[in-house]
Order: C-alpha cells, then structure tokens, then sequence
C-alpha cells in the first residue's frame, strides 16, 4: 500500500527534528485558522458562534498531523445584537482563543493565539512540547 | 429612537427601485460568501460538512436584509476521506449550491451561485424577483 | 462562435432590467473584495499599501462586467509602523474606500464601499446608476 | 525603551530552541498565505501575476521575523486569458510557489510551499536551517 506519509517526508530537511515537525504542522494551522475565518460576520448570539466554532474546529482539524483543534469565541468582545440591520460585527483576531494540538511521531506540540492587551496583538506562541519514546 | 435603516438610506442613489436595492443586498452576500469561505479545508464526512453548511447559513444571514441563506455543499464532487494526512480538500466553487433571499420594502430577491458544467464556471445569478405592496 | 455571455444570460430572471443586472454584478465584486482581503497584514508603508491597492484593483476587475474598480487605503487610519515585530495591522473595512463601476448592456452602475463612523460600519451602497440606449 | 520581542518571548515555551522559533515564524506565514489569498480572481495576463505576487510578497512579509518571502504564480497552469467575462480563475494552491525564509536569533529557516503532483497536494514543508553564532 501507498505511504504518502513517508512520500511527503522526503520534501522535509534531513536534519528536522520531531519536535521541529510538530511545531512546523501546528503553526501551519495557526495561520492559516486565522487568515481563513477573519471577516466572517458575528453577533453575541450563542447559535451563530457556537456554529462558527464547530466549523473552524471540524475543518482545521483536517489539516496533517492535527491531534485537536480547540476554538473559544470571546463573546464578551463582541457587542452586535441584531437589533437592526447593521447590528453586528465581523471576527477579528481580539475574538478568538485557540490551541492547537499536533503530534508527529513522538513529538506532541501545544500552541495557542488569543489577543494579548498589553501588546495590542493577537499572538500565536508555544505553549508547550512534549516527547515520548517514538514507535 | 434612533433609526439606522433610514440613516443608511441616505447614500443610496434617490432612484434606486426596491428591487434593486433586494438585489443589490443579496449579490454582496454571494460574493462574501465564496471570497469567505473558499479554502477552507473539507472531506466527505457529513459531520465536518454539516458544520460548514451550519456555519455558512448562520453567519451568513447576519448581512443586512437577508430573509434566508441555504448552502448545499456538493459531497459528491468531494473525495477527500482523510486515509492519510493529506487526503482532503479545500473548498472550491465547485462544490457549493447556495441560495440566497433577500428582502428589502415590498420586493424579495432570489439568488443562487452554482457551479455550471457547460460555462466550468460557478454563476452566481438572479433567480427571481417578486414585490408585494410594500407596507 | 460560442456565446458565453447570452449561455450565462439564460440562468437569469427574464424580467431583470440591465440596471438590476449592472447592480447585480457590481454588488458580488464589492462582497467578494472585503472577505478577501480584510485581514491582510499592513503596515503605513506607501510601498506596501500601493502594493495591496494595484492587487485589488487588479484581480478584482477581472469579475464579470466590471469596468473598473478603485481602491484608496485610508493609510491616515492605520497605525503600524513595523519598529518592531509587532507594529502593524491587519486590514479591516475601516481602512477601506472602494468605487466599482459594472456595466451591463446600456446600464452602468457606481457602487461604494466606505466606513460611516456615524453608523461605525463599513457600508456598501449604491451611488449611481445611469442608463444609455443599449446597443 | 519598551521592549516588545521580550514581552512577547514570555509566552513562549521555556525550552524552544531557536530553530524551532524560526519554523515556527515561518510556518505561520505559509498557512496565513494561502488561506488569505486562495480565492482570489486571476488570469494569465503577466500584469495581473504580478500586482499580485507583489501584494503577497510585501503584506506577507510584514509578519514578525520574516527575512525574505518570495512568490511564483505558475502562469503555465492558469488558462484564463479574459477573452468573455467569465475567462479567469481563482487562485488555487497548486498555483503558488512560494517560499518563506524567517529568522529568530541565530536561527534562519527556509520553508517552501509547492503543489507536488504525484501526492496532488500544495505541500508545505521546510527546506532547509541553518544556525549561526546568536549575537
């Protein structure tokens, strides 16, 4: 049988690290969660986020070597109630809070983006990495 | 109270018919929609297209003076089943059958984006347009 | 030789006027152009926004009976200025001043898309529409 | 002087390498490109290309800690010409050739996205890293 897991590794540096690897499938998705959901339109009502939330969640969890994709909507940020036509907002980065979890090999990665005050920027960082013994 | 509907009337041309201005808010939302949303990455699970679809519908509506957003994605054109890591799709106009109406006074626009075989192009285009005695 | 336009022209109502279509048309190009690029990074760079600018009005235009589309980047409403990682913004409606001119048959359409801080929302409306005897 | 890299550094795992920052960095910008542009009208028309291979170059690059980001449009895989209205395309992954070199302390990584026929996927993997004494 066909492994395209091996076929796309070869693409890969030779000297990359497992850890690297993680690190490099969950940024990927940070960006891209992001630049792909920015501008969607939003209210507080707690059907339409938790619809968006299951979406970003379903879909980015496609992307390779996803463990877990998990989306919080800030929705004390968002102050649009549809209490008339232009009552309601479109989602910026200050909404959104989000870890993803990518695994490769024995590499398991943790990164995160949520909106920090004190620099005025949605951040993504590492939250943390872990390593077992490889299969 | 104060009245946003009238207040955005005004930088709309004065001989703009009922009609029009129905159209004209339904044509924004096809737009959005595709710009939105194509990309996004997609598979033939139901559940992972279900939420999409939901997404798509909720948040969509929130554009002034939508009556009704109704996206079928088309799972048949999608082969993405996620055996391995990179056996998926990102979402193409060619997979989306959408449906939009829009009301606004007495007149209500129907709209629709398709993929059409014959153009290999997704059209979006006016399917009917009907006015009631506006209240 | 084949007729693209007239094969297109029979998914539309048979009773749209050329001014609704010139509108129709118009309004999908000012959708699609805001959930494109609204979260793009920027910075006040003349550089960079006249970059971003010339994209837009570019691959924009290539849309269905468009005739031109303008974009001015209001560079007095964004702050960031790349002094260090953090220092610049990504796009919002706020930054936005578009004019898209469709023209279909004997009917042109103005259409604009702008932030009114009195509404604080970036509007789209309809500026004008004028008709000459079609050919 | 405020010092925002450090403020910023303190949300970061403890024990990341900079190597592992540099993909981090630069892996952010690869999914950030191509869910924000894919979509976007295109043809074959070289000014059109290039408007926009300029915009991704330098609103991409604007991202923290990007050295250099580089993009080709395979204009050899894009077959509208604009020869009726609906003679374009929208961009798609296997499209872009794009390749992204970011920097973090002594750490440099060249970080490639490029659509790979025989596994049909726009793969995105990391090329290269280097490390030079940290100033």
């Amino acid at each position: 049988m066909r492994n395209y897991e091996s076929e796309a590794d070869k693409y890969f540096a030779r000297d990359l690290t497992q850890r690297e690897r993680a690190i490099f499938e969950g940024a990927i998705t940070l960006g891209a969660l992001y630049h792909q959901f920015i501008g969607v339109p939003v209210s507080r009502d707690p059907r339409i986020l938790e619809a968006l939330k299951s979406c970003m969640e379903a879909c980015m969890s496609l992307q390779p070597y996803k463990e877990k994709v998990e989306v919080k909507i800030r929705s004390d940020m968002i102050t649009g109630e549809k209490k008339h036509p232009f009552d309601y907002e479109t989602l910026k980065g200050k909404h959104l809070d989000v870890k993803v979890t990518s695994k490769y090999g024995g590499a398991r990665a943790v990164l995160r983006m949520r909106y920090i005050p004190e620099l005025d920027y949605t951040l993504m960082y590492v939250e943390s990495i872990t390593e077992e013994p490889s299969e």
